[in-house]
């Protein structure tokens, strides 16, 4: 059983990495598979030393791109920015890890990363649309 | 046709990861798989910016453990300590990759791992001996 | 050539497991390709003795949700279903692969299976209306 | 650095095989990504002797069907059928690979390749109205 | 950090497997390592419900067949036969995961049974003929 | 089950490609194994029309270094050669699948592929030194 302590440890840190909007998929198919990957993914084994955050982000990056899954890998590259890669460096895993787990796997990774890239411009429009209007009926009242 | 230029490159970027001894094998069999990885693999790709020599050898240490191959990673592990990376940051490396790729590909990059550890003591034993036996026949002579 | 009594023992499998409706983007690319689906995958493999069809389900899904592949399995929550198996223990099976194939695996298992389940309520709904059309119909002559 | 001289081939051979529209995802995202793929994976490996190349198209997308990745594959079926390949042998490289790389390997190239095959129709289609309607126009003044 | 309780329950559930001589290798790389595997892979996941143990040991096995790795299978075949599992049963989960994950998935997993049938038979003749050896110095005093 | 005539046909072919010394592993450990192999994978995939025998090969080759399993390769570089296929070919489809699959996978498949060549070369040298000791005998009598 995962203990409160590592459950709350998870989610302490899936907010520090901007993941706290993430997981919610599993909590509505089995609380078990999302008490898991809180208490013991991040509550413990992203909790864990001997690796900066921006490295076990690296790291993870680095994996998941290799393995070139469908899903899975998106939100991490969320994560990876606000945990402080940028841009040059993001791309730049990804012709690494495609010099090791084949070129498909590099595009692959560029694909979904410009899908991430493409829905956050689209949520920062909606929100300023939304703050413009919120502006226009403060001025209206 | 890799150039010159690449193949100088290469050739100097693997002695400072002090993996000059590898790649003979590509060398026997074809010229050509030879060059590209001396001039392509480390010559561009290895020799590229944005990530530090340390990080990218982290990239690839956990593109390559991900993938769980037969071969092929042993030398990364000879590397990663030549530029820097700890035992306890290499365990970190398996460990946080166990988790992304599965505890096999953890439990088979220590495995592999501990080939190295083991080949790099006995040969330093051998070292011990051949230089002690050296000292010795000195002193007789 | 597959057999016409392979063809006919998968056909009768496939409807066994709920399965009668797939194969047929195979059969309209390639009739050999659906032939040996039908005739050696189902009327040969899945025919066999030694497991009982739940077992042999559970050994499929496992497989399928470790290569964690763009598609494939789906249709296998279906049949799993039909076959005797519950939300609790299909859930479970991605736990235990999670942990031997990397925590996305479980992840990506998850959306798929969620696919499955929102496409089965959305054609439920479906089935409901046009049966309350019906009686709605029918009080109507 | 990718060669000027690397660059070009890598266009050229690009062209010859009606793959001069893809690639534009990665030289939005990065240039150095999209230079490698142009120079490095079209100019140099693609330009390579010692295989003809339709045989290295069939190399190629053999081992992308065995990996059955989520995207990367679509772009050579249509390059498939330009440098020479039948809808029989496409099919038989899916029934020969998913032999030897799982059955959904092969449904799920299946899958890709009828994408690709609705995509070219609608495009045939949309070509032929535009035709149509060109010719009407012309009629009409 | 991986509780008290956890590393118990995993030890006990190690030795019900006939696992208790697993492990070392990483205890001696690592010892959270070591902790990881004893408290959480055995210690959680292994000791949850909604699976029997057989049926968790078949999942394993088919996840690791289906994902072909060098190592860390081996220990398994020991476990099912351990847990209930006969011969034909484990050649029936090969067969059947052969057909969803390649053939060379099937005969990889065929080989790496031998070699644990092998040194089984090897192991139990040195056993013979120690307790041979023991009873013929027995009679001698 | 596997009718009288594909087994024939899969052993006539697998003698044809130079095979017929393999899969006595399967027969050993399990007769239904070894008669899918011989029967199906050889007696039917294998001898399907729509691509030539050394395409068929080719596309093997490409699937399983792309796969860069720990074993099921080695054999079809002998079949490889036995079909006409020349050393220049093959490294080609390495260096190929390399690109798509990953450097690893190129270097792994080098390794099996020399492994292959220094078995052969051993068993020539002792047939040298066999039918040598033959003549040396014959002359003495």
């Amino acid at each position: 059983m995962i203990s409160e302590e590592n459950h709350k440890r998870g989610l302490k840190l899936l907010k520090e990495m901007g993941r706290e909007n993430t997981l919610f998929e599993q909590e509505e198919t089995s609380d078990d598979m999302y008490r898991l990957s809180v208490g013991y993914l991040f509550g413990e084994i992203w909790s864990r030393p001997n690796l900066t955050l921006r490295e076990r982000q690296i790291v993870t990056l680095a994996a998941n791109i290799a393995l070139a899954r469908p899903s899975g890998t998106h939100s991490h590259y969320r994560s990876a920015k606000k945990v402080g890669l940028s841009h040059e460096e993001i791309c730049e895993i990804m012709i690494q890890v495609g010099a090791y787990a084949g070129w498909p796997t590099m595009a692959h990774a560029n694909r979904q990363y410009r899908e991430v890239l493409a829905e956050d411009k689209a949520n920062a429009t909606k929100g300023k649309k939304k703050a413009a209007a919120k502006r226009t009926a403060k001025k209206k009242t």
